[in-house]
């Protein structure tokens, strides 16, 4: 019997991090896609454990960063250890030893504590928790919402691309053969709609391949990884350790010259991950055989660099072996087409906890503008942006790999820096909050960024021809091209306390927001008035770039927040293109703000002082929907947004006339 | 056929929220119960709606806030809106009208705004939220927990006590007929266990009544209620509006002389529910005809009120009339065996939104105590607090209702009184955090207090013989009886900064607080060690009263608080009583605290200082199952505690005896 063909907008996979990110975007857009993996059922234990800042805020603007930041643990403290430090320590705490003795090296000793500062950039805290926890959420989360089921035991046979269908972005030019395995399922019942035959042909617009280091996506395109592994091998155990070393609930970096190096991360559930260096390159490291390794061995070892602290354990949740080795893809996509994230082109050490945050962080990048070009919102030139936003990334992070591996190496203490000075370098970045994108067709520089752009963007020069600059003193404290950095402001109506990233949920929409100024001033709100005047004429972007009959709001969505005492204005001073009417449901009375002017509301954050902007003047943000700032500009300069949108999306009404013409 | 006998520790009737709330403390005390209910399913649509801050709390000690807050319409603001408002208004908001013309009753005008300061109290403010939400949370905690189940279908039959037995507290002289009708149950699945026959005769332990104002448990068990109804009648909808009242997502209370009275409460889903007063004692009232209502002649009054805002609708949830009245039974129990929570006993209208949280925290206060004698670890003599704690609750909330709806009738600023100032004397008793307990057999009043004892409370003088005064002196800010009060503090291992409230969860566990002060301080460790020996003793209430094999820490738990600064002190230098080692998971990390002292670990609280406790003195906190203070004496008394739980907990060696010589 001939394989069943069946279309698909977009298929996924690999259904880990990366690949579960992908399918929750997919979900949200309410895209034709499916997510394919060939393994039973979900990780149940170990593998990555570390959650970032931005990451939490990913997962929150999907709902799911509640449940996980429960559950974790949550890192609010770093702590190195060292036997014999020969050198002057920092003034420090009281319980950190200032000028231990080079020859004592009779016991470990606690020479630095650092108080994590992630906080300072968002809400949420560092998290250690296992990867399983994280995809069940996802999982939950697709059933949730019902559109995509997890198909597993469902593995890949074939990939091909049909060259001459590349160009047409409404046609199926990848054909993707799959088959499915007999085995049990194990009560998992996502795959109940599944039907013989076992073998299926997918037409597919679009592929992303989330399958990992050795992913068979990224071998069918015919991409290779550059870069290697080193020869430097690291033990992994997740234990419930028995111990009465003082710091085993906090993050700690043990260094021994004598005996080695270990690193802890405490989690959820009592137990502690310990990394414990094997084997160094030039010793026994180049024959050594990671086959032999038992977790008794790798928690012997870091028992010897505890000592004299003591450690077992009678609880073993997970253990591993890795070689430590930095590589990446040369590229992250193929043709437009095919397109790979997460481990599948980038992989590195497990030093800064990084690969789970990078991957999920790769498929929130990419997926919103495959939606948009799928949907025929946005134009297919957009999807250029993912390689480069993201290569950058990798490699940024690659290099801060191979120094951070550098580092523990050596050990903390050793060499005249610490662990705090080090970190620090990386703390923004690793947090995922500083990762800045662009210049870019999605991102508009300010004018003293040009020099800046050396990086190559195909169509950069382009959307030049035809667009002006952001003005960056509007919202001095907003880095154009990173993520809107979220406060506490007060909804008008309600005068409830929100995060502005609240109002910015995955949903695939802009947003433009209307920093309003201090609209109890006549001459402010009457700029607003023309503001909106312009925003609402036929020819404005909103009507131009919105499909017929679709809500105003469904492309590019108008959110307010003024600076003017909340008290001093009406909702219905307004214009109704702030508080749209809707004929069964009333007014919308969730898209206008208060600014909390110098804690006049309470004791929370003035937002616009926060983003550095000025409340008798105010300004214009677009932000994409991954929350990242496309453009600043002036609150009235309707015609910058206007040509920023020009050479991204496409126009509504053109679309239906090819359409009519097509039929 | 005869129908099957069962027996069960405890019968639950009715699974309203607060028959839920009983057998979510069933659930988690894991005791032999049954909860029962005569309908197909839970409610879907309006009811009660108002969620108070001690309910959140309570619900948080269940581990299900967080789900309702992020659900919930979250009240920040109350409104008062006049026609024609005769009398000079307080200074006011800039949107308020300060003196309007007397004779202008064309128009509402704002007259009042009020920010809701229940937060101030804890960490949540008042939810507006259905009440089918809040039992789906139950009903979904129950399943997860797996335990008991809801029993639709289920009707009561007849209710026998026999009293023979009522003395023996191991028997069961309940004996309840029930019946499960053949109705179809629209897939409800928690019923599947049931098996046929369709009569069961359950004897029981213990019962409890949560079956409503129209309770049957009351009436077999022959209490009346007392009071009566008023001939005022209320109409109520929860609508969509749609509507230009700018205030319409702000809980108002609206009064005009000409038209009438009403309030809104705002609600999850763009709800707002109307409160609209229909008829006046002596009026059309007295024969007024409650079964010619309809949500149309709500809204239209409604509609009339809020003139010359418009107001109408396309969605209508839910509507009801209720009529004014105030009652309560003259007791909640009879023969120490059958109890009544929630409206079977106390019933007042929906003016304060305070029904469904007083008769969920009827229910939180018997069943932990209830739990705790069915497992012989308290005296039965404890359930007398039952009554005593209540009733005075119930009482107090009627007469605040009485003043309250006379108020609403005579409105919102007419009678030289504002609704700030009104509303302010009842705040924290409503709010539910200034519910003060006892003096009684669980909570030890302070010297000063004394005076104060004129309440009757059978067990009070006896337990006086044996046992001391609470020294308030110790922990100035901390009303005993009243729940103790949550602040921020730090792990002291996991420097994680987590609310009091976090490690005192609805397990069922007393807790025994060491305030333990600055215990960098040679002789504060010193005085704490000293603690920690009397209490390690095998004399020691610690283990008397926890049965042989069971931990430690399964009947009463000790959580110290210390006030050094966390780097000054090693976890591994406090008595091990305090992190109690367990050979399979090494030791607790989780029992030891560090105070914020003046802002050192952060921009966070200082809880001793906010409780009024002395850093260099430190006390004793006995805290009950409920959060509830009992007991405050200082750190080396001892004696004090001892002498506490001699009154109310069974010592478990003379029990074990009393077994050995049934057999």
């Amino acid at each position: 019997m001939a394989p069943k063909v069946t279309y698909s907008d977009l298929v996924i996979i690999g259904a880990g991090p990366a690949g579960l990110m992908a399918a929750a975007w997919a979900s949200r857009l309410g895209l034709n896609a499916r997510i394919l993996d060939d393994k039973v059922d979900r990780v149940q234990t170990g593998r990555a454990d570390g959650l970032h800042v931005r990451t939490l805020e990913i997962l929150d603007s999907f709902g799911l960063a509640n449940a996980i930041n429960e559950k974790a643990y949550q890192l609010r403290e770093i702590c190195s250890w060292v036997r014999a430090a020969r050198l002057p320590l920092r003034a420090g705490y009281a319980d950190c030893d200032k000028n231990p003795d080079p020859e004592d090296d009779s016991k470990i000793k606690r020479t630095e504590r650092v108080r994590a500062k992630e906080e300072e950039h968002g809400r949420f805290c560092q998290l250690g928790i296992h990867q399983g926890f994280i995809e069940q959420n996802f999982i939950d989360f697709l059933r949730r919402e019902g559109r995509l089921n997890v198909e597993r035991n469902t593995a890949t046979k074939s990939l091909q691309l049909d060259e001459a269908l590349m160009s047409d972005h409404a046609a199926y030019p990848i054909c993707l053969r799959i088959g499915r395995s007999t085995v049990t399922m194990n009560g998992d019942t996502a795959d109940q709609g599944w039907r013989s035959p076992q073998e299926e042909i997918i037409k597919a617009r679009y592929l992303v391949g989330a399958d990992g280091g050795h992913s068979w996506t990224r071998d069918q395109v015919g991409i290779r990884l550059e870069g290697g592994k080193t020869k430097v091998h690291f033990g992994v155990v997740d234990i419930v350790p028995i111990t009465d070393f003082p710091d085993i609930r906090i993050s700690c970096s043990i260094h021994s010259t004598k005996t080695g190096s270990t690193m802890t991360f405490p989690r959820e559930d009592r137990l502690v991950r310990f990394y414990v260096q094997l084997a160094e390159t030039g010793s026994e490291g180049d024959d050594f055989d990671t086959s032999k390794v038992t977790p008794e061995m790798i928690t012997e070892k870091a028992s010897k660099i505890l000592s004299p602290y003591k450690l077992s354990y009678k609880h073993c949740n997970w253990w591993s072996v890795y070689t430590v080795g930095q590589q990446c893809a040369p590229s992250f996509s193929k043709d437009g087409r095919v397109f790979l994230v997460g481990d599948a082109v980038h992989t590195h050490s497990p030093t800064m906890g990084a690969g789970m945050n990078v991957s999920m962080q790769d498929s929130y990048n990419l997926v919103w503008k495959l939606g948009q070009v799928i949907k025929g919102i946005a134009k297919p030139d957009i999807l250029d942006t993912y390689n480069a936003e993201r290569q950058s990334v990798a490699q940024t992070l690659i290099e801060m790999d191979r120094e951070m591996c550098d580092f523990y190496e050596k050990g903390a203490g050793s060499d005249a820096h610490n662990y705090d000075e080090f970190y620090e370098r990386f703390r923004t970045f690793l947090s995922g909050v500083g990762v800045e994108y662009g210049p870019n067709a999605l991102v508009v520089p300010a004018r003293e960024d040009g020099s800046r752009d050396s990086r190559s963007c195909t169509d950069l020069d382009k959307s030049r021809q035809t667009r002006g600059f952001s003005r960056r003193s509007l919202a001095s404290k907003i880095p154009i091209g990173q993520r809107l950095p979220s406060f506490l402001v007060l909804n008008h109506s309600e005068a409830n306390i929100v995060h502005v990233h609240s109002v910015l949920p995955a949903d695939g929409r802009w947003r433009l927001l209307v920093l309003a100024g201090d609209i109890s001033k006549a001459s402010q709100m009457a700029r607003l008035r023309i503001l909106c005047e312009r925003m609402d004429a036929p020819s404005s972007f909103l009507r131009t770039y919105t499909p017929e009959g679709d809500k105003v709001d469904s492309v590019i969505e108008v959110v307010t927040i003024h600076a003017a005492p909340r008290h001093k204005v009406e909702l219905f001073s307004l214009p109704e293109l702030l508080r749209p009417f809707d004929p069964k449901l009333g007014y919308d009375y969730w898209k206008c703000f208060a600014n909390n002017n110098a804690g006049e509301e309470g004791d929370f954050d003035d937002a616009y002082a926060k983003w550095g902007v000025d409340k008798d003047e105010g300004c214009l943000i677009v932000i994409r929907p991954d929350q990242h700032v496309s453009l600043v500009c002036g609150l009235q300069e309707v015609e910058e947004v206007e040509q920023f949108f020009n050479t991204i999306l496409v126009p509504q009404q053109r679309r239906k006339a090819t359409a009519a013409a097509c039929e």
